[in-house]
């Protein structure tokens, strides 16, 4: 579980590495809504709240009276602000009243604030506040990972590996779907866990096919492939991790079809090191699907970042060409889905560290039928 | 378990209402991007997708491979396009490309859409496309719930009742925050919940104090005041639901404080009736507290729309016009806050039907201490 208390010094690092960010990009401050940006510069674990962060003046955090004692115990390194008004308002009508004091431009996050969010905030500061897109900013400081947050990460994902290897046993013909997902969440909870990163998915047989099934009501029968796709919260980090099982003696087929998207995991893993693009990785896993000639039926990237999101920077897809960091963490799940039959997916939790790709959701891969 | 297959009338109902809302509004078409907005008018229940829907065209929707199959199952009244590209674009490329055959603006959803997917949406479709904010359109529909959706939420409402009543006796001194959070939510889904629709909150102690605390590791203690708030999600619909307890036998001022603010609940819950306004429900509660002498430590406002969002429209706060309509739910929800000490909140889902306000989480407010 969480506690509510952080330590100082990461947050003042995180701010320190934000604000030399804003310096080079010309930016003399910044207006954060997104809640998990704001716990990573902050310690604030509330589900809203607005900071500023500027080269020139203190940091700010803006929070409504349902969040006063929360953010008083928890956020570190700001001037905390209780008002009633909606949050943008207010920080809109703090930057126009000091727009005098600092100068130039005030970015915002353009992929997170809303089209309503952004008219508020600018009506509220007035026109002479301009205000610029300023892309994701934090969510690329995230991407690299510091010591405390890899600990946090190896914790969350050897304790979804842990749990995931406690039902292997369960997933049997006879089980339902959504009593395997529930127990497997339940399960993380009992273990620590805040709770589930996202709805554990358990898929089977045609349902397999769909990849982002959810658990359904459906009884897993005899002879068919089941996709085990599950991921605990530990003091705010997600881990990822899929499994595939077949619940009988697998056909060539199935085995063929198995140990190629097992291959094409462990080439985009070897391939996830420091300075590599993001879009190699994926095309690691391609073309070895491309190869055996299953490359149509991977519908989707081979993976993406994993840390306070379950799904955040970087985009393990076509083409991308942001280069890995030493402390990112990434999912690597490539899949094929064949439409009535059912679909398979194998995906770890890696960081990718200075010496190389390391599993952090450890669990075997081979016990993965009933023999 | 919500089945994924859902039959037809609703939704044509439902676009047919959207339709005559967009010619009042001098609307041409819609950009819908909001999941629960799509769920409600196609029965696609992805997490990603876009509508468009017209009064002069056919529906379109959106999707990613990832989500085609499932579309392809759910989706009802609309032509389907299965693209690789982000799907703002490949809408905005559409209305781009048919911008002759029908002209007119084309709204979007500002509270939703985010300043990226919109600079996205309009560099797609050209100048000449003119694009309007459209308000919660989507979401006003959604406020008056029609048979089918006031019976799942009758099931998602009595389903959390029944599970926080067999709760009641685990209440007790030495039980931890987050155990009990864990085995509430357990409990929903192998009751049939697709889930839980927020994180569980269990908050005892002065940890009480803070409105949206979650389960922590503490310990339950004896003499404490503890807040259970939880809601499952069935079949797509989100019940919400508080109760608060004391683990000894109460002291006076508890006992008046309790009192207070079930009196308060009692007075915002008669007051939700067709056509009262949503402030007035908000004013019930408050003027309540006001006259005991305790309106400063309610610091929220009454309560919430509940549907396919546990947050929805309409916001039972101070001064809010929206009329309540036949059909609408609301989770009311007045709770005091004492730094230091605790809080206390009692919170019940409610229809606001045609013969007066039901309450759909029926269960006892008097069973609330060990004796």
């Amino acid at each position: 579980m969480a506690s509510e208390k952080v330590n100082s010094p990461p947050f003042r690092s995180r701010q320190e590495r934000l604000l030399a960010r804003l310096e080079n990009e010309g930016l003399r401050r910044l207006v954060i809504t997104q809640p998990a940006n704001i716990f990573y510069l902050t310690g604030f674990r509330g589900s809203a709240g607005a900071a500023l962060f500027g080269t020139m003046d203190p940091a700010y955090l803006w929070v409504d009276p349902r969040y006063a004692l929360q953010a008083g115990e928890q956020a570190q390194g700001t001037k905390l602000k209780v008002v009633r008004k909606p949050l943008l308002k207010s920080v809109g009508e703090f930057l126009g009243r000091h727009r005098r004091s600092v100068a130039g431009r005030v970015g915002f996050e353009d992929s997170y604030i809303t089209f309503a969010g952004l008219t508020t905030l600018r009506e509220a500061a007035g026109p002479r506040v301009r205000f610029e897109a300023a892309g994701n900013v934090v969510e690329e400081l995230r991407a690299a990972k510091d010591a405390g947050e890899i600990e946090l990460m190896r914790q969350a994902a050897s304790l979804t590996a842990r749990v995931l290897e406690g039902f292997r046993a369960k997933v049997r013909p006879g089980v339902r779907e959504s009593d395997l997902a529930a127990e497997i969440e339940y399960q993380m909870r009992l273990e620590g866990a805040d709770g589930a990163a996202f709805a554990t998915i358990v898929a089977s047989g045609p349902r397999a096919a769909l990849p982002h099934a959810r658990a359904s009501s459906k009884e897993i029968l005899r002879n068919e492939l089941v996709i085990v796709d599950c991921g605990a919260i530990l003091a705010g980090y997600a881990a990822d991790m899929t499994r595939t099982y077949y619940t009988g003696p697998p056909p060539g087929r199935v085995r063929t079809l198995y140990e190629a998207v097992r291959e094409a995991q462990q080439c985009a893993i070897e391939s996830a090191r420091v300075g590599v693009k993001a879009g190699k990785v994926d095309r690691a896993a391609r073309e070895l699907l491309d190869r055996r000639g299953l490359g149509k039926y991977f519908t989707h990237s081979t993976g993406h970042g994993v840390g306070l999101d379950v799904h955040e920077a970087p985009r393990l897809g076509r083409g991308q060409k942001e280069q890995l960091q030493a402390g990112t963490v990434v999912a690597v799940e490539p899949g094929i889905y064949l439409e009535g039959f059912g679909g398979l997916r194998l995906e770890d939790t890696v960081l990718v560290g200075n010496q190389g790709p390391e599993v952090l959701t450890s669990l075997t891969k081979d016990d993965w039928y009933i023999g």
